[in-house]
């Protein structure tokens, strides 16, 4: 099985391909590959926008791979892509919205700058999971700097993530951009040393990633109805 | 006060720039400008992502004009095009079905093709008016033959508003494509001749340029909170 | 064209028809009625309920007016004075409370006292609007009173929009009664210097009215499914 | 204690008194009072309206009733009336679609004509239970003429009934007007005749008196903070 | 008419036998039965799960009671039981939390402990009451410890229904817990005093209790189509 | 890995053990306990709740599984079962719902008999889906009859399908029994060849089981806030 990673800028990012093959199931192969032109980074409609020609160019390209996963909290693409091929493609804020749906009552967004509190309102509101969102939580920190200093990320994060629960009543915390890759199990722990053990971090990415595993291993596959593409 | 209007595909439409300067205010402008690439009519979600970098390019181009409005009832590149100009941009799909709403208690869709059904459903899901959405149902003819036979165009309409009404408990209708332009009277009176008077019957692309009157007249721009920008 | 505004109180308001005279289109005449009996101001749902027979008639031998919009933020008697007159009737709550949908995610209301919170937030459950409504903040000065300070009012206004914008995730504003005609760009000022900038601000009267114009022109009017009348 | 229900029109109607005197509990005494002037019965949204003064000026002279129940399916002045007396004033259709919703997962009303169809679905919405309503059917029997032929209007929502039940999903029906007082074990008995046994069919006055002997012997009231009144 | 209370766990509780007593109405009789083998108390959902066979056993052993009540605000078993006996079951979570509905815009549970907070905030959403739910809020008090100290449980009763109101927005309150039967008019008058008059404070028992006799004498029972049974 | 399934009934199911090895993925082992006394089938919400304590025994004595699977779309003692162990369960309704959401913009349910019709709406309901679950219907055929003539189900479940893509709108199949094991594929494979290609069509509990690998292997866990257990 090949799933494939498509990166919707032109950051140098890898995509967490390192992360992702390391937890890969045996016998998955990761792919990537990133746009050829468009925004260095996603933090606004407009990058979203001007990512999209570019990221469906990356998918059709992306050949016989199992299952395309889109590299970016906004999930852009990720409704034209199911047009253009006929495989499973998902998205992280999809994928962790609905996963944190299953284990919890409730969950809170953990996003980059404010400027993406509302578009991640609206995907919550898109994928009928808006009566579960608790709360967007913004950490001032923007996509490129992520990881200039991963200790000022987790720290924010951390902060965040016990705001979200104490005061929004959020029962389960899915990071807000796929750059924060690796950072959920910090932020679980600084979470259970705060006294609030046993709360659901969620990497939006790799949550995508071995949903793809799974249900490619099903051959399940977006529905014609919803996406008849051409 | 000059209102701008911009087709996002590459079709001959003139984005019912006729139809338009014929209803607008006294001292109202109507201008128009349509994307140099893209696709030919927006059809399907693959349609809508190409035409986006254009359309967020026609707005910019638009320069002091009071107000934008998008030429496709898939309202693409709504959002963004807020971000990139600071007044007012509206959407036909937003401002239809937000009118429909005002003046009855359901209404429904007709749409040209199958594969836009879905789309026009999630645009109700996004815009909080899921509950008023009765159906959207299909007249089976693709955008860019809509101008070929009017006659045809209004008996399939007709018909569908009809069933709209009868079987789904529509008490509006709102048709379901810029290119219908023209065409609510008709079906209007369709309606009342077959014993179902007073249903409003919604143009959305003149919804949306007599909206973009008022509110421009009145200062109103969409929110920086929501459409925070760069 | 003709738009007639019916102030349902007995009040010595003149229901704005000096700032809507000045905010017409070119053509359009504005004209206004009160009722001749009834409550003094609309501050409960008894005042209300005492308001609708007078309003009804009001709204009756208003004869061939164009477009009828009620001077109340309730609403009262908008839905059947749309079984009394076949034409356009229009509530400041409804048209503000869509309009606000429509520029931003979410909106919070400002009332004139307690009192009316609760009205108000049943007036955007029933136009379907509950999940955007943030708030409903009282500023607890009497309709009867805004005109004698209206720097206590706009004082009271802006420090509520701030709270609302701040604390309850509005991202826009409505002001919650018509005797607040004028006072929308004088609060927006105040966000803007409290350095929130772009948050929308509607005068729900003026709302109406400009939207009542713009349909008017359209010949739209309430579905008779909706309102079906005797 | 003392349970006082009022016509909120001018029939002659009795206010289903003989019906609610025999199965009120021992020591309930019933009184009843009709509005002195005002519409001859309540079919369209006018007619509510103009209810309105008459039946807040009978509440306010009921007196020291424990429990104040209003005559008609509209709930006409429930709001209002629970502002001019501090005391326990319950509708018909509020108190018979919350316990229908107790009772069953989903239900459908049976109304009396088309145009009051949209009514009743306003006030599930208003009471919160729209997603519990899978219908709202008419009989086509005016208020005034549904005395003239019993036969006919059992037969009529017999009918009704079961298309509730087979086409729309009905669990639970509700009778829409206090016109058909004790028509309701009519119905269920055709509903099990015809293989649909144990379908709840709610009589909305009788079920209104009863739940308001059961309130006012527990003391309770409508919240002062819904309702705070003057 | 007999009314028979079934407590879902073994403790020495007799189901508030004596104040169902005191308030039944004149000809209605109070039985009482707990289960042989379960849970202490109800605070988790194990317990819940392992009540369920015992409650079920009880149900059935009710014999020919006109109505049957279950003693527990997790209303464990309440669906079942409908599919056990033909006639009528209620619970207190489910009818209180209507009648509070019935009486406010707005609600908020006060429950024994945080592990019951969830749980009753499902019970909400299964009910299609979450859009009236303001909040749950804990005193903090396990379920054996309410009796010993009656003077403690009011206090934190208080003290939490004074937060729901002022923070929480909750127009009315319901104790959140069957062993808080008979707190309801102290915790009223506290609110009173904090200058909250007029606050609804629902006991779930006693409300379901009252609204099992005035079902009970209409002859409702569930529906068969909700609780078809074997 | 090792991931056990818990079947809560006491028939001779084997819990589709063999069909979970095949899709099992490298290395992980499946193993299945049963219930040891309670129903033989669960088709009522009385076998349901009989179900419970064996089934929480059964969970209890599952030990150090990595994650557990329930073996009934009922989702029998999910959420008790997330209070009896730290670790990750799962249930194939609320995996298969939230899949066919992410997959598809509706999906129905298949469903045995009426009987678990309202209980599957239910579910639906409390995962907060329902405005995904376009509609449950019933093949007539009991739990321990499914196994007896595979041709005979797979007839009557690809007719359901057709008649839910057809009249109900749903875009994905969702089958509604745990013993439908297996038969996904043929009922796709009906649907495509019946001019419908395309559909997604959910076996619940293979994708429970391959959601349960993938979450497992992440160190997901069901969080502690909303089961906060003992």
């Amino acid at each position: 099985m090949r799933i494939h990673v498509v990166t919707p800028c032109v950051s140098e990012s890898l995509g967490g391909v390192e992360e992702l093959a390391a937890i890969a199931s045996p016998g998955v192969e990761v792919t990537h590959s990133r746009i050829e032109s468009g925004p260095a980074s996603i933090e606004t409609r407009v990058d979203e926008a001007l990512a999209l020609p570019g990221t469906l160019a990356a998918v059709r390209a992306a050949g016989d791979a199992d299952a395309i996963v889109i590299d970016c909290m906004g999930d852009p693409g990720l409704e034209p892509a199911r047009e253009v091929v006929p495989g499973l493609v998902l998205g992280p804020a999809q994928a962790s919205m609905h996963v944190a749906a299953m284990l919890a009552q409730s969950f809170s967004v953990l996003a980059v700058l404010d400027a993406t509190v509302p578009m991640i309102e609206e995907l919550a509101l898109r994928y009928g999971l808006a009566s579960k969102l608790r709360s967007v939580r913004s950490i001032g920190i923007p996509v490129l700097e992520l990881e200039d200093d991963r200790g000022r990320m987790i720290d924010a994060l951390s902060a965040a993530a016990l705001a979200a629960v104490e005061h929004d009543g959020a029962h389960a915390i899915v990071l807000g951009c796929t750059g924060m890759v690796g950072a959920a199990d910090a932020v679980a722990a600084r979470l259970d040393a705060a006294g609030l053990p046993g709360i659901p971090v969620l990497d939006p990415l790799v949550t995508a990633f071995k949903l793809a595993e799974a249900l490619a291993d099903l051959g399940l596959r977006p529905s014609r109805r919803t996406y008849p593409g051409p």
